[in-house]
Order: C-alpha cells, then sequence, then structure tokens
C-alpha cells in the first residue's frame, strides 16, 4: 500500500501539458522563497516558518540567518516546542538532548547520551538562506541543485537603487490560487469599487483582453523563467453592457489617457508576481505566493522604488505607511485575498482543473501552467516532509 | 483511480434488494424537494439554498421562483459571495462578470470580455422551480424527466381546500434517519412524556405492532409512491413490563376509547411523511426531510387542515402559531430531531446499515426502503456535483 | 472493498520483530484494564467510560460493578444519551424499549414489542469487571480469555499491605507515546527543572545509559509480561556538554549519593509502568495508559505506600494530598503530558514508527515492543468495535 497520492493522478493525467502544475500542490523545490523580512530576525531571535509542507526554524546568528528542519532527528518532536539554545550555534532538544548546530544541521552532542554513536554522524536537513532587499530567502530544496537567487526573482528586483518595503500574511488557499488571481488580467473587475482611486489618478477598465503579441515568456537558460503580459498591447473595456444597457463602468480620469492602472505585468517561477507602475506610477508591485501547505500561502507583498538619496528613501518610506500600504497592499489586495479564498474549494479537491472553464483571455494563465510545468525545478511530494 | 465511491461498495452489496437505499446517501434524483416557504422569498429577493449536496439560489423575478446553481462555469467560485444583480434578470459574477440569466442559467455576457465567443453558447444548471401550499419546490434533476408534483407528494397534500403552515430546520443527520424516525410505528415510545397531551385528548401506547393487513404498498404508474401503515390494524401496547412488572404505562384518558394519536402514517418518495390526525384530529402533519448533504437535512415540517372560509383560516393560522407549532413542530417533533442526530454516527460510515437489529414490527421500513429502490427516479452521486 | 485498516500495512511490514506492536493502535485486546477508582462510581450510578475505541456503561449494583458496551444493539444509538433503568439490574433504550441486563447484557424485552423473538435471544456485550486495590478494572476482550488480574499488572501491585491511591485524565496522544515516555530512561532531560526537589533531596542526572545486564525480560507462563529497567545498572550523566563547554547540571544534593530519582522502572503488558522509590522513597508510582482511541489515552497515575496501620494510611493520605499529588502527579507529570501530545503528529499517520532515529539506551524501548508483539494477547481491531 503506497502512501496516499497528494494530487488525485486522473485529473493531473487530464490537463496534458501543465500536468506538472497541477501536481505542485505543495510548490515546486529546489527555488528560492522569502519567508520574512529582515528586520523581523533580531541578532539570536529564532522563527518558526512554514514552507512547501515544512516546519522550519530560522535564528540569526553573527548576524547571518540560518534555517533547519524543526524536527529532532529522534522522536520526531518539534525543536521549537520548547527552545533550548544553551549556546549560540546550536539548538537542543527539550526532550533527550539531541543538539543541533545550526550552520550545518549536524548532531553535536546528545546531552543524555554523551557516547553515542551517532553524535557527528548524523544531520537534520538545513536549507542556504540568503538576505536580499530587506528579505529572507530560503531555498527549500536539495543543496546541489542551489543556484543563484537572481535566477528565481523577477528582473529589476534586485536592482541596487531599488528600495523595497512590504508586507506578509498567511491566505487560506492553495498558492497557484494566489498566483493566478495576481496575474490574471480580468480579475480587475473585482477592483472597480478600490477606494485606491482616492489616492491616485486612475482609469481603470472593468476588462481588456490581450491582442496578438501582448504575451511574452521569458526561459533564457541562465534567468528567471516568466510569462509578460504587457497591458499596453491590451484591449480595454471600460462598460459593462447586459442586455443592451450599460450597467457597470470602469472608473476614468478625464486627466489621463488610457489605462493607466499598470504598463504590465509578468509572473515568476518559483511564483513571484511584478506588477508595473503599481500602485502608483514610479512604483513597482513585486509579491509572492510562498506555499506553506497544500490549503495556504503567505502572501508576501512588497513594493519597489528607485531612489537616489536618503531624501528619496524617507520620501518613500513616509508614503508607503500613510499611503501605499494601507491603501494598497491593505485596501485593494484584500479584494484579491478574499477572491482567492472562496475560490478554494472549487479546487481543493483537484477536480477544479478540469471541472473550470476559461475564456480567451486566460490564455496568459495558461501559458504560466505550462511555464511553470516545463521549468519548475522539482515538485514538493509528501515524501520530501519524511 | 476513480474518485472514492460515496457509499461504502461492499455494504451496499450486503442488502440485497433496498441496495440502492443505501446508495442514496445524497438523496434520489429527478424528484421535487421543498426548499422555503413562498413567504420567506418576497420579489426580487435572493436566497442561498443546499440540496441533494449542491449550492443553489434561489431568486423570485415577476413573482415567479427560479433556481440557478450557485457557482459560476469559470473558475467555480460562488455567484452569492457578492451577488451583483446589474439587471433584475440576471445574476453577474463578482470574480470577472460572467453574466448568466436566472430564467435559463444562459451565459448572457461577460462584463470583462464583451466578445468572448462562449457568450450565448454556455449555460449554468439550472432547475424548475413550482410553488404549491405556500412551499417553493425545486425539481433537483435532469429537465428531461421533470414530471408532475403531483406523483412527489402524498395523496390529499394538494387538496384545494387544505391549508398548509409550517416551519423548517437544518438537522445533522442523513436524510433517511429522519424519514426512518418518522415512518417508525415503534419510536412513539420516545413520545411518551410528550407534554402535547395537555393540548388534547390523548391515547398513547409505549408501542404498537402491525397485524397482518396493515401494511399497504402505493405503487400505480401515474401517482405517488408510497407505504401506508393502518395504526387501526395495529396491536397497541399500553404497559412495558421488566422481569414481569410493569414499569411505564402509555398514556391513556378515559374520555377516548383505543389508540387516539393518529390514524395511521405513510412515507413517499422522496423523502415526505403524512400523519394523519395528527397532531390533533382534523389535521394532518406533513413533513420532508430533504438531503442537505450527507449528514444534514432539512426538515420541513407543515399542518394540513381542510378550511372552508376566511374564519376557519383565520382559527386556524391562530391555534398553529399558539398551539401546534410550539407543542407540536418544536416541542413533540424536538425528541424526533434528537433522537434522528444521535443515530447518525452508527450509520454515517455505512456500516450501520447491515450492523442494526431489526425487530418484527421494523418490517414497515424494510417496505419502505424497498419501495424507495424500486422507484426512486436515480441516486445522487458526487459526479452530478460537479 | 474492505475496510480501510487502521495502521499502514507497509509501514507495520518495516519493523520486523515489533509489527503487532505497531499494529496495536487501539491497544491489546483480552486484557484487564483500569478504568475509574472506585469511590468514582457509587451504588446506583452510571458512569460511560471509554476503552480500546469502544464506549462503555458501567454500572453499580448491590455492590459490584458490571460493564456493557453502550449501543442498543437495534438502531446503534447510545444508551447513555437518556439512560432509561426501570430496575436495578435493567437498562432500556430510550428510542424503542430494548431493555438489556446489566449482568449478562442478555435483551430481556422489548417494551414496545413484547412479544418479539428477539427478546432472550440476543445480547449486548458485556465484560467482566474486578476492583481491586480502590480501581474498577474492565477486562476488554474475549470471555473464554479471561485470565486473572494478577497476570496484567506490575508484581507488588495486588500486595495486601499496600495502600494506592490516585487520579486520572486524558492525553491526546496514542497510548504508546504514553508507555514510551514513562519508560524511556532518557527523558528524565525534560524533568531537569522540576519543582519536584523542592519536596525531596534529589540527584537527578540529565540522562543515564543502561550497562550490560540492567535489562531484565519477565515473560514466566503464569505471571505479568514486562521488562525491567534496573537504574542501579545504568551509567549516570550529571554534565550536559555541548562544543566542550558545560552548559546544563543535573541537580544534586550533597546529603545523598548517586542517582536518588528512581531506583528502577518496569513496563508491562497491557500497558503499566512501575516506577520503584517514586515520587519518594519508600512510594512507588504505578500509571497506566489506557487507549480510548487512536489518538487519545486515560492516564490512570497512582502511588503505592506500604501502611501497616491507620495511622500509617491516614499519613499517606495526608502526604499524598498535600504534596505528592499536587508536585508529583500533577507538576512533575505535567511535563510527561506535554511530552507525550506533541510527539503524537509524528506517529499519528504511522510512519513516525519508521522515521524515528532510536540511539542506543533506546534499546530498553525496543525490548518493550517486542515484547508487546510476543505477549499481547490479541490486536484491537476495527471490526471488534462492530
Amino acid at each position: 500500500m503506497p502512501e496516499e497520492p497528494l494530487v488525485r493522478p486522473e485529473v493531473a493525467d487530464m490537463v496534458g501539458d501543465w500536468k506538472t502544475y497541477v501536481e505542485a500542490k505543495l510548490g515546486f523545490r529546489n527555488h528560492w522563497y522569502p519567508v520574512r523580512f529582515s528586520k523581523e530576525v533580531d541578532e539570536g531571535q529564532i522563527e518558526v516558518i512554514e514552507a512547501l509542507g515544512e516546519k522550519l526554524l530560522i535564528k540569526r546568528i553573527d548576524g547571518k540567518v540560518y534555517s533547519m528542519r524543526d524536527r529532532c532527528l529522534h522522536r520526531g518532536v518539534p525543536l521549537s516546542r520548547k527552545p533550548d539554545c544553551y549556546t549560540k550555534d546550536t539548538i537542543t532538544c527539550w526532550y533527550h538532548g539531541f543538539t543541533y548546530r545550526f550552520q550545518t544541521g549536524e548532531l553535536v552532542n546528545i546531552l543524555a547520551v554523551p557516547d553515542s554513536r551517532l553524535i557527528g554522524r548524523r544531520k537534520v536537513v538545513t536549507y542556504p538562506v540568503i538576505e536580499a532587499k530587506g528579505l529572507i530567502f530560503v531555498f527549500l530544496g536539495d543543496a546541489d541543485l542551489v543556484h543563484d537567487l537572481a535566477k528565481d526573482v523577477p528582473p529589476g528586483f534586485l536592482d541596487d537603487d531599488l528600495m523595497v518595503l512590504g508586507k506578509h500574511r498567511v491566505v487560506d488557499s492553495n498558492w497557484r490560487l494566489g498566483a493566478e488571481n495576481g496575474f490574471d488580467a480580468l480579475h480587475i473587475f473585482i477592483h472597480k469599487d478600490t477606494t485606491l482611486r482616492h489616492f491616485r489618478t486612475f482609469n481603470f477598465p472593468i476588462g481588456h483582453t490581450p491582442l496578438p503579441g501582448a504575451v511574452e515568456l521569458v526561459e533564457a537558460e541562465d534567468g528567471p523563467k516568466g510569462v509578460l503580459d504587457d497591458f499596453a498591447q491590451h484591449k480595454p473595456v471600460w462598460d459593462g453592457v447586459i442586455d443592451g444597457e450599460i450597467v457597470v463602468r470602469g472608473p476614468r480620469s478625464a486627466a489621463v489617457q488610457g489605462t493607466s492602472a499598470a504598463v504590465g505585468t509578468s509572473i515568476w517561477l518559483p511564483g513571484v508576481l511584478k506588477v508595473e507602475s503599481f500602485p502608483a506610477p514610479g512604483m513597482t508591485q513585486f509579491e509572492w505566493y510562498v506555499p506553506l501547505d497544500a490549503g495556504r500561502h503567505l502572501y508576501v507583498q512588497t513594493i519597489g522604488k528607485k531612489v537616489g538619496s536618503d531624501e528619496d528613501r524617507n520620501a518613500f518610506a513616509n508614503a508607503f505607511e500613510s499611503t501605499w500600504k494601507p491603501h494598497g497592499l491593505d485596501g485593494f489586495n484584500a479584494d484579491d485575498i478574499w477572491a482567492r479564498e472562496v475560490t478554494e474549494p472549487f479546487y481543493a479537491d483537484d477536480y477544479g482543473w478540469v471541472d473550470e472553464m476559461l475564456c480567451e483571455p486566460d490564455v496568459t494563465i495558461l501559458e504560466w501552467r505550462r511555464l511553470a510545468s516545463r521549468h519548475g525545478r522539482g515538485v514538493q511530494q509528501p515524501s520530501d516532509l519524511r
């Protein structure tokens, strides 16, 4: 009797060239994922995090953050239940004194059995950690498959002069519903009443359809893999019509020409969105949908802005706190969050992937599913958690 | 890998001629079910209802009630999460503007993609709706199998001079445990302490066993299908005896001869009980056990009384509110409700159907199971919900 | 389609000579288990208890306690939902009047069907009950396999001059994690901060490893089966060392030589621990881990002390209430309880039994698993509950 599969094979078998995407219910392994902001983890501080179905500990030691599976090798208990850190570099299991070095995962002692032959011969799983742009990234995967962070973030995110601010929260949906909600050019309909328009000049259609050439695949060997959707090559829909009558109109300002909300969006492996000129011109929103388990993801929302001076930095920090965080990340995206959570039940038993009925502009979403299936570096499996 | 069966096949295979009944955990398809009282749905009002495992919307438009599956074709979200009704006849999905006509289910527009070729070519599932006797009935099944409501209600229910009043509530048990509890002549034991006797003269045995001829099957081609149990042909048990001593007596009044509680009961497809002369002479209780999902049913309780004048109608309405609703539907039937809910765990994993140990008078229940298996017009399957 | 196995067979198949132990998720059948203290069940009182996945009723009649499955034969409802006890010896089902004799389980009447041929021919399951040392023991198993209680309790527990006091509580872990936590000589590490040392002189190492000869198997045909671990033949560890530095020391008193906490522990089928000289010299702690269901056990904690006079008895009773119950059973063992509950998730899906990584002193636990597999008198199966 093999372990039950995480995903119904008969569903995965039905979707053709994006089968791997359907299988990646727990996310894609062997990629970099942001798990916290750097400022959330002070020197010596331990945090319990989740990612791809795993529970991990992260700790900052001498300035550098390390990550280790939060489970003792011996009887499988979480070390975090009562973290005994007798030395800076180690954590000792509260149950029998198994002691692990954070930097390597090595079992360096068993306090209750100091002469055990296991000592020095066993390791708990650890993962590489990098900090960039104020985020702590963990490489969830096999040590021999580690690659540059630059291959797992959208172009521009690592630019030297980009200042990044953000927040995160847990959303009760699978990570893919987060990614598709974000990249979906049509879901703009849900934002038609956004209060964000009180804070910027806003021309916001109720929908827009990609014209030929709007979608571009980025699959260069040595860079990030993503799908670009250029809104400048979209046909916007300004009026909603039912039975010949206009029933709803997208908000428009006489002061602006055309579609102003965003210049374009792009989605990148392992599940990160870039929205240009958003939440307002001169800014770029980058957001991650980090799989926590099959039914939840960590929504890591950031806004990047080019800054050239301390004055710039201070101005952006102030604007972020007073306007873009409360009215963009909290207000505007609140609608995205409930939309994902309400969509979750339809896809939770996998059948949604074959029972859905996509329409023409959803071709962008299909391109993303295919690209992810081609370039994802491994599907996280329940057996990876054991 | 096929979808897991809703019911354990090895259990259904063991029960012989009522296998279909065991399989009908979600109820029988292609029948009329009451879902609300007419007065609960005003013009223009939308209600979310459940039946046979489905979530439905009902709406009254120009006086007529329509019913539609509460799930957008596109990404499977419930339309009811934020019902956008831009026109009287339509509902628009809050997510991408898919717009459906209530009367037909037709996709009449996609506000965000007004030129989609799906428009006019796709339909969401709708079900026929009829109102009768103050109840809203929905035909849960295939359009080509619709039949007269008269075939799905007990004889007499649609009589012109019958006035019907009632209430409904959700009970946490499978619908079959509701039906069997109601039809079960023995369960009278549970009502031996009923306060209803303070409101009518009552001779109430603690049990009664059908004599030959008491049970009759009604299976005429063009009418409702049911099992009748004539209490006049039952042998009542007035005293409960243990080890030779009377330990409990059924309530009796010197003023009345014989069994007075009910002249007889009958149970009809798709799960509706008729109790004659109940809760008092001159009235008839009709009650439905509408499957909501595998573990819950909507208990629709009604009392019918023949009326010939407005005076009659007012008198019955007053008596219903002051006496028969609080002391009958609420008081007397409260014991039935907890009995069903307490029985649920034994049958929830299906094994109850073979592990139970029926006794002689339960033959009436077996007749019902067999009749339902013969005449049920289709077993609701999980695949019907997709 | 057979019923799903309670335990993953592929896991049980991997563990070799303790396969039966892995299968015994619901405990071992055909053994005596304590379920309540005698003083908790007065004459005529009914209690609902759980054991090995079953719900049982116990009642004291004319001084003797009887035990019967809490489920009516007819429709499977719990009799305890509304216990109708019309006579001292019987319980009548509230639903249809099925009446059972407590002493035999015999169906002595059906109040609503007094002439049913089932009467006198059917029995509900009953189990033998014995009271000893102030505990009510139930033999959960087949009547023809009943054996002396003395075969299911640790040696000494039934000694005439032993006075036993205790308490019980529900713990949210499988019973085996309770048993292994108790018997585990290494888990002493968790108690290093115990406040118990304020109430007795205490030399308490942070770990100790059995030397050759410490472990002894007791498998005589006609006695209890158990594993003894003699702490006098252990090598204690007083100091915990990481990277060459002492980071934690076991509490020691200059007044005492050597390890003082306990002389030794032993574990016995069907899951009962004996801890010598604990919680203080002159006492013995006996504790049971009675399986309730797959994820919970009843932790029955007792302390025994030899007494020779009423003065001795009163002194022990006072000391128990003022010191050993609050600071031993409640205080010291509180750490054991949370440790078991935190360990539960790793073993709940069975994989823990193969994914764990035992170390050298855990050989005592392996001996227990093997002994239980050899001598357990039957694995409780889901089919035993039907």
